[in-house]
């Protein structure tokens, strides 16, 4: 079994609420826009993050599915502390629910928020100095 | 705000046992090892998923979580319908929860299946003729 992930599709109440706080607040480019239907965004080489009604992802999936966020979360990464409170102030602006307000945290020495999209699902917004991407997209963390 | 997701991070309620599922029986090769704390595996170019304990996550981000999946998917996708069918039953083995046997899909042509991790978090396991990966990383989906 291969070791990838290809997509990341969230679930959600309301598809056109979803695409407007990504696509219209964030200021996302779907890389594939069928409005009313699904949109996938990439968000890495080779992998699209999708968001997708809930009841047909329920479906496809072959299992009821409940809604709103559980034990997942997602992050993204940026270069300074300055960076994520930006990003911070951009998604509460767009809507985001502010779950945890930038700060240092205390044994990792990361800066990191955490917000919540219209369905719940979360997002920390991080500066690490640890994380390293070589040309290839190998990770490291120290 | 950038356009990326560099972790995904699932909360699981017994962090011996996903480790077991994912790198034991999926036989998945960590990046980052702390048994008994947190394990990350690299899943595609600058992308680590995550396996931490439903609690670290919650307080880390800073509210309660429910444990178990919720309204999101991941999938991985292969070269054929026989990869296809090879991951389902190796995850199966694995301990997977076989949500949906790889079958074609009626509408859009690819074939899939769906199995859950054991805390519920669900992978799709595709094999889609529209999909490419350009040399660096652009996805295109027909």
């Amino acid at each position: 079994m291969n070791q990838t992930v290809t997509f990341i599709t969230l679930g959600v109440s309301d598809l056109e609420r979803s695409r407007r706080f990504y696509a219209d607040a964030l200021g996302w480019s779907p890389t594939f826009d069928l409005p009313g239907t699904i949109t996938f965004f990439q968000v890495a080489p080779g992998v699209l993050l999708g968001i997708w009604p809930i009841d047909e992802l329920a479906h496809d999936s072959g299992a009821p599915m409940t809604a709103g966020s559980a034990a997942m979360a997602l992050a993204q990464n940026f270069d300074s502390d300055a960076a994520v409170d930006a990003a911070y102030q951009r998604a509460v602006a767009a809507g985001a629910d502010p779950l945890k307000p930038p700060q240092r945290h205390p044994e990792i020495g990361i800066y990191h928020a955490y917000v919540a999209d219209p369905d719940g699902h979360r997002w920390e917004l991080a500066h690490n100095p640890g994380w390293s991407v070589d040309a290839d997209g190998t990770v490291h963390l120290v």
